[in-house]
């Protein structure tokens, strides 16, 4: 498949030692494997009790006491360091929704009391909390010059009983429904307004949400890096012919299709890899039956197949700094 | 047309006479006529007086008296079993939306009394008591075996002159655009968690819903019946060509068309008839542009006229026990 | 081009000096040119300041003081009387969302007193004041025998710099993602209650919005005038090939294209009118694929010319009086 680089899913508490095993044994020629900061964990205050066990992992590993909020960012600094020198350059956030609510330090040092003494908090406490700490996550990944994507829209854990005997994320995961615009705009404007707004790739998982996301998306291009807001590749339950369709036609409607940094997938696997092809495929055949209604002409073959080339591969390379 | 079973839309207060009329003249070879069960009109308590005048003749019909709502919903089984005798299999229910607040049996019982006082409820009484009901109802569809419809969305009576001078229904009726997931997934877990989930067909008005109701009801296959959970044909305003593509497209992407039970209409019209007629045209349509395409090998025709033959036959024989 | 007439886009406060000066001078054969009510300011009470200088400068252009709510609308009248002797016969109305909150001319005044004293408003306080608003401007154009239009659903001034550097509508403006139909539905049907309910075009700025808003108009169709309730043209964000198409087919398939009053652009610019042959275009191509498929045959060939001439020219001339 002539794959250079494979960027993995980690948790901040992965010791990443078989990036570091494969690294050290990778022979001339072999793709390049380096991890993407997954911090998902430090949002799931919905469960004290894991999320405190989660937290006790993360000061072990980071080697540092956890005891308020601004030591857990100082921790996730720390594995940030991390990460990096294993080459990571992204991260990937899988949420429910933007979260955009006000918040104060004062604050969240507060609600990080309650919660390290293993008490729940209230749904408003938790958007807060979640609001606050996506925020800081994002500061991060800006500070980092990492770019940073964002899932969103799953409805999790429906099957109370599946969940019961498989543990979360096993199974009964779907779409949810709610407005998501005008949060992702409260927050994408927090971080803008500060000048660290990193560059960024947002996905919806809900179709419905395509266009509000991809347009709320474009609000933020800057100049400073091409195409620095992205709308991602099709994802999860939109991950089929379809999906992948109606979000490269959504991109080109509502942004710049040429910029588009191309197929992700985190699945997790390695049988993946076809999905790219597919993908590849799938939008040669899109630009093809363009070129066929006479909506490219002829004449532009040789530019659409350089487009081509950058959207599979020259545009991640450079986004991305692979 | 080769009709075989022909299932009518009733109130559970209907006496079906003339389903026994018919099934005590029907000739040998002549379609058999079974009723469904729809009891929407006890969900309908936005008007006390009206919702009193049913509970009334339900009462009259059932032969019982209705005092609380246990009473009720032992009327409501009387008539279960009267629409059972006479060849019911599968419930309809009409929604706005579905209904997974939290009840009691106390706070259902109390409900009722102010209901039968002839006062209204206050707007989240009025879920509590539908969503209390619509599970009681819901749970009686298990009991009996028989398989149950959500028709799913609409807003109606938005044009007060026209309700007011023809009443109810009688045009004026449109697409609501709520959320619905959240509280679809609240509902089915309750049953699913009592292992008093029946055969489901969901439907949705509004087409924003469509990925998101099928997601949701592919959380609850169980593998006890094969498609147990279905995400039904299109409906009312997606009644067309473009709507029923979409459906046929949302269920391949988001479930597995073979299970497909097919083509409803509730439109209480024998000139539906062609109607049948014309999904089944479209259905191939869409698999023939797909073998033209290339996306069905040409080599497997035979099973794909097994599935057609499946799905507009032989599905909903064996889902529905026809 | 062929244009028999220009209606451009006017604030109530505008002199219309230089459509005065162009129906002065225009030679025959020349466009007629006219001006289109466009109130959005008096709507814009989230910025107190700015509304006053606005209310300020239209009571100055208006001739008028504007001490309380009832003499702005007589000032608005007033100036309806200039706009229709300048040739005006429609309006349009920029919205986020439709208002239909609960209102009293006492309200109102109360509400109006406070934003003149130059205070803000509570974000009920500002729906409620909409709301009246709205209606009391869509009860006007029942008076004066326009057509109205509402543009509903984009998120504005999403991007703080980008606002404070260049001003409100100056970009990181997109689109709204809340549901619509139930407050559509109460605007409307106040409106027809009363029998006030002028001609009608809406268009939706959100793609999942589409359907909700087609099938809540048709709600209040009412056989005075063909066609007198509008799905309008894909606007803005959809205003590109895939969004043209997707309006075409929603009204189809939840309204009579024939009756449709064709391409509007909004974008103030004498180089739209090539997006009109761009729709005519399209359109003929929609209706040319469906007889090439055989889903209008092709003995009906005179009937869909004459169909396209009225959606591109007569439906207009006859809808809006040109």
């Amino acid at each position: 498949m002539g794959v250079e680089v494979i960027c993995t899913t980690d948790d901040p508490a992965d010791s990443l030692e078989y990036h570091r095993a494969y690294a050290a044994s990778r022979a001339e020629g072999e793709p390049r494997m380096w991890p993407t900061w997954r911090p998902d964990r430090v949002m799931a205050v919905e469960d004290p009790e894991g999320w405190n066990t989660y937290i006790n992992r993360l000061s072990e590993v980071a080697g540092r006491s956890i005891g308020n909020f601004a030591e857990l960012l100082e921790a996730l600094r720390e594995r940030q360091r991390v990460f990096a020198a294993a080459g990571c350059r992204l991260s990937d956030h899988g949420l429910d929704t933007f979260y955009g609510e006000e918040f104060t330090d004062g604050g969240l040092e507060s609600l990080f009391a309650v919660l390290r003494r293993g008490r729940g908090l209230t749904e408003t406490e938790r958007a807060v909390f979640r609001s606050g700490m996506l925020y800081h996550l994002a500061v991060m990944n800006a500070e980092r010059g990492w770019a940073q994507q964002f899932h969103v829209g799953p409805l999790r854990n429906n099957r109370t009983r599946l969940m019961r005997g498989y543990g979360a994320d096993a199974g009964a995961d779907s779409l949810d429904d709610q407005p998501v615009a005008r949060a992702m705009g409260r927050f994408l404007d927090r971080l803008e307004r500060e000048g660290r707004l990193a560059r960024t790739v947002v996905y919806n998982l809900n179709p419905k949400d395509g266009e509000a996301m991809a347009a709320m998306a474009g609000n933020f291009q800057d100049g400073t890096v091409a195409g620095k807001m992205q709308y991602g590749a099709a994802w999860w339950f939109s991950d089929h012919l379809n999906g992948m369709e109606r979000q490269l036609n959504i991109l080109s409607d509502y942004g710049l299709l040429s910029r588009f940094v191309g197929m992700l997938t985190d699945s997790r696997s390695f049988l993946s890899f076809p999905r790219h092809e597919y993908f590849r495929r799938l939008l040669c055949d899109i630009l093809g039956r363009d070129v066929e209604r006479g909506r490219i002409p002829y004449t532009e073959m040789e530019a659409v197949g350089r487009m081509v080339e950058n959207i599979c591969y020259g545009n991640a390379k450079s986004y991305f700094g692979f």
